[in-house]
């Protein structure tokens, strides 16, 4: 990968925090509103898309048509629209849909930015409602909210029936996939369920050692990983390969415990 | 129940704010530290102990010692003290250990105080990381976060078939509680896992319709019960009995959702 230069940097970073901000004004002026309603978006399964997850993903495009005109946006809601710079920013306007339409506080908005080898280079992980905000990347690792400001770092590798594993839902993917899964969570010591995006959050901040998920999107993961990757984790595929896709994820605190959940997963 | 005199109410409130107030301080003391180390307190059952629940409680019971001397107390972590006004306070310093020592933003601390006929009077869910507060009974029905002071109102009725249902682990309690559950589950339009006590604020919030929960403690449910009544819902076992000594859980956002979800926990 090319040298990025400061000046780039520090734009890549401010764009993506101006993103973050207006998505969160957006996003909280429909949040626990009594007259949200949630339109169905696929037949198979229930994903409501709400006006707020579009009006956010307006925003942060009208943001980064203005400060970032020569890269590329995919974004959840609006799809691609192509850049000349060789960099893409990825949107996920609202990620945990569902957790919002029940008023949880575990969906986020979500921000990043990648090169031109499609990784991403910078990412946010941002929760409006309680103002809190995961960034990482580009020498970035860092958490601001109801605590002040903390450094972001990964968990020390501990055995995985000593580790705490989260997931979106208890059926994860397909059977098979859901049997994968619980190979690995017989195995640990704690599973929890229905955290959203705020799941890798939690693994950059320190506090669980993994994250299983399956079908997901391109812009589910992209600022996960930057997020995760700038804090000392890692996160891939369930074979270990590039997670950007999206698909089979697996986010890890570090290589050991990344490994065993990895063997499980495969086993 | 006998009418309580206006300044008794405005007592009791000002002693559970108070409560609530120096258990916040000390459970954000420990939260997220990378040194907290939980204990297991029971040995079928992974229940971890920290010293945030301990100091929250000996906090509060300082507090309520000092406002209101008469009082009896029943808390999670140091049992009963007598008293001998005919109220009780009951106490959970952290409700959903397992959320807090991962993290999350949806544990809480319980204060609620009970009548001499052992129901609920008022109650309080509070989310220090948050800075969220809901408070239900004596009049009060609102809370108090990120979105200023809000008036808490459960949801009117909807069929079960565009309900959202809560609650905190998939396998929720024996193997015929979860085959209960699950039958209330398949007949809602989404259910969600992981809120622990967050569950019951969102009911009385108007964001959720159903929490189901079973192997409950009376300090699980007694300051749910009053916030959520507060807010015009019910929670009562699951043959609709009365709720406060814990057990299998049944909180409703309206009289016609609850008696749907009981038909089919009872099927």
């Amino acid at each position: 990968m090319t040298v990025i230069p400061d000046d780039l940097k520090a734009a890549l970073i401010a764009a993506a925090h101006a993103a973050a901000d207006v998505a969160r004004v957006e996003t909280l002026a429909y949040f626990r509103r009594s007259d949200l309603e949630a339109a169905t978006k696929e037949d198979h399964r229930f994903d409501p898309v709400t006006e707020a997850d579009r009006a956010a993903e307006r925003a942060m495009r009208a943001v980064l048509a203005r400060l970032r005109p020569e890269d590329a946006i995919l974004g959840e809601e609006y799809g691609r629209s192509e850049g000349t710079s060789g960099l893409t920013w990825v949107l996920d306007p609202i990620d945990g849909t569902r957790g919002y339409i029940s008023g949880t506080p575990v969906w986020g908005v979500l921000v990043s930015v990648a090169g031109p080898d499609g990784h991403p280079l910078f990412g946010l992980i941002d929760q409006p409602y309680i103002g809190e905000r995961f960034a990482g990347g580009l020498g970035v690792a860092e958490v601001t909210g109801p605590l002040g400001r903390q450094t972001l770092a990964c968990r020390a590798a501990r055995p995985l029936s000593g580790a705490t594993l989260f997931t979106t839902f208890p059926e994860v993917g397909t059977p098979a996939d859901a049997g994968a899964f619980a190979r690995v969570s017989r195995a640990a010591r704690l599973t929890r369920y229905g955290a959203d995006c705020y799941a890798y959050a939690l693994v950059a901040a320190g506090q669980i050692d993994l994250v299983i998920e399956a079908g997901l999107q391109p812009y589910d993961i992209h600022a996960p990983i930057a997020v995760i990757e700038a804090a000392g984790g890692l996160v891939t595929d369930w074979q270990g390969g590039p997670a950007r896709d999206g698909g089979r994820v697996l986010a890890a605190a570090n290589a050991a415990i990344h490994g065993e959940a990895m063997a499980l997963l495969n086993a």
